[in-house]
């Protein structure tokens, strides 16, 4: 079983990428989405209903960079029951000039986990008032606690307030922010629609908060909607905010909170701005005014960080 | 850089696969595609105009069956003046029941272009008559060599008569199938159209052979159409024909000499019967009839014979 073909584990694709690597490859491709110098492809999709399975392949270039992007992603929700995880994967690496495939980053779903943590920690920290010091999460996996670490990289946290529907759940991540080094304690919906910066990470196919609870002066960054059926953010909350931002416009239509409040007749269906040019320019803000960022996930920024990953990793 | 991630290259996959293998994963999916046994997406398609490239990923499941794949394939047509090959690719073979990914096929493109000269092989040893003994090759490339020799392996062939538009690729030709113990010989494309069994495997955007000189009581298989702009056999042929076979009847449509026919009056666009369909139950043939097969490729070949493939090779 000779190969040629590198294949590298998610060990070593930890030891090559630093926060840094991730936020800088992350903010770039962010900017380069939003100035239309990117080639996403329509993903492709299967189902596979008896197991409760599907699979999505998503391609990703940043024009005239070097390497793109094929990702591989399943997710079985019924693996628990076989004590398998859910979720599978990988990222195949290409070149742009000659189509060799340089590597396999057999990464289970670490560098999409680390770029969405990354936009979203990035546009919060961008769209937040300097001041803003509280932070509330929706939800209780994985990237409600990226969120709230990958944040206080950027930016100091005076306290985070999280919010979930599992009491057990909602305990185990206050631990691990606690272990992180951040103040983290329980909360209702409304106490944390209260917080100077909230970012939602649920699943859920319905507003998780209450608009009227959110303060003047608040943003609110949205990741868990990823298709047409899930909404997390309430079509009031975009009616009231000063600033929207996307980080696609016609994806966060189709299937982002955004797309749900356009429906509604609450925003205006060009109200949004890219994220990547808040990004590039960082706005000039209100401090009472409201700002709503929503993420759908960009195929873009899988290219941009495998391809500065890659770099890092003993070739 | 361990792993755990199986990836075998060309040399152990070409020792697990006996033509024997391919021909049944090949058969066995031809008949389930035809019976609507199958769950084949529409592909994701990339252009890379500044390199004159191009990568298609392909998805493929033979419903119920173990295994789905999802194949990469890139073509490069710069890469020539850089001294590599313009074709690179591979494919994942990932479990249908749980979403884990068992291997990677780092095939170089071999898997493909065996499914395809099995497919080819396969429908014209079943359409043609038990007693025809030329067999015309159009094109010079790997498809007619493998065309020819494949189909050696299903009946005898008393000659292989080849016409390209290149001398010395023709006589190339000839002298590889000679190796492989055939007699094969230059020809016009009147003589070569004049076989009893006819298979075209050319990159042609305007019919190879003139309906004519085609005669009663031949059999002729088209493989290399696969974009709606290139054709191989005139709509003509298709309106002698007695009976026309499709791998897909839709893609043929779109993007076959079958599509080719239909869009010119000469068949009607529920004339085809499926591929899988006759190797189930051979047809009933007429000594006169002239009988035509268009193969456009489907992603389920790819499915079941990367499955059959990895099941041989040491785990």
């Amino acid at each position: 079983m000779t190969t040629t073909l590198p294949v590298f584990d998610p060990a070593a694709i930890e030891t090559a990428a630093s926060s840094q690597l991730v936020f800088d490859a992350v903010r770039d491709a962010l900017i380069a989405h939003g100035e239309d110098r990117t080639l996403v492809p329509p993903p492709l999709h299967m189902a596979f209903p008896e197991a409760d399975g599907d699979c999505h392949v998503k391609a990703g270039w940043i024009t005239g960079s070097t390497d793109f992007t094929v990702k591989i992603a399943t997710g079985f929700y019924g693996n628990h029951g076989l004590g398998l995880a859910s979720s599978h994967g990988l990222v195949c690496v290409i070149s742009a000039r000659t189509g060799r495939i340089r590597a396999i980053l057999d990464d289970r779903g670490l560098l999409t986990a680390w770029r969405t943590a990354a936009a979203g920690a990035l546009i919060t920290h961008t769209m937040a008032r300097p001041d803003a010091a509280t932070l509330a999460v929706f939800g209780t996996g994985e990237q409600a606690r990226l969120q709230a670490t990958w944040l206080a990289e950027l930016r100091p946290i005076a306290a985070v307030l999280v919010h979930g529907r599992t009491v057990h759940k909602v305990n185990a991540l206050c631990e691990q922010l606690h272990t992180a080094g951040l103040h983290a304690r329980p909360a209702t919906a409304q106490e944390a629609a209260a917080a100077d910066m909230i970012i939602t990470t649920t699943p859920a196919t319905a507003p998780v908060l209450d608009a009227s609870h959110v303060r003047e002066g608040a943003h609110v960054t949205g990741i868990g909607a990823d298709m047409p059926h899930k909404n997390e953010l309430p079509p009031e909350l975009f009616a009231r905010a000063q600033l929207i931002a996307t980080d696609d416009h016609a994806q966060c239509l189709d299937h982002g909170d955004f797309g749900h409040a356009v429906r509604a007749g609450a925003a205006a269906p060009d109200s949004d701005v890219p994220v990547g040019r808040l990004l590039k320019t960082p706005p000039d803000r209100l401090e009472t005014a409201i700002t709503v960022a929503d993420l759908t996930g960009v195929g873009a920024l899988d290219a941009a960080l495998a391809s500065a990953v890659l770099h890092h990793l003993p070739q």
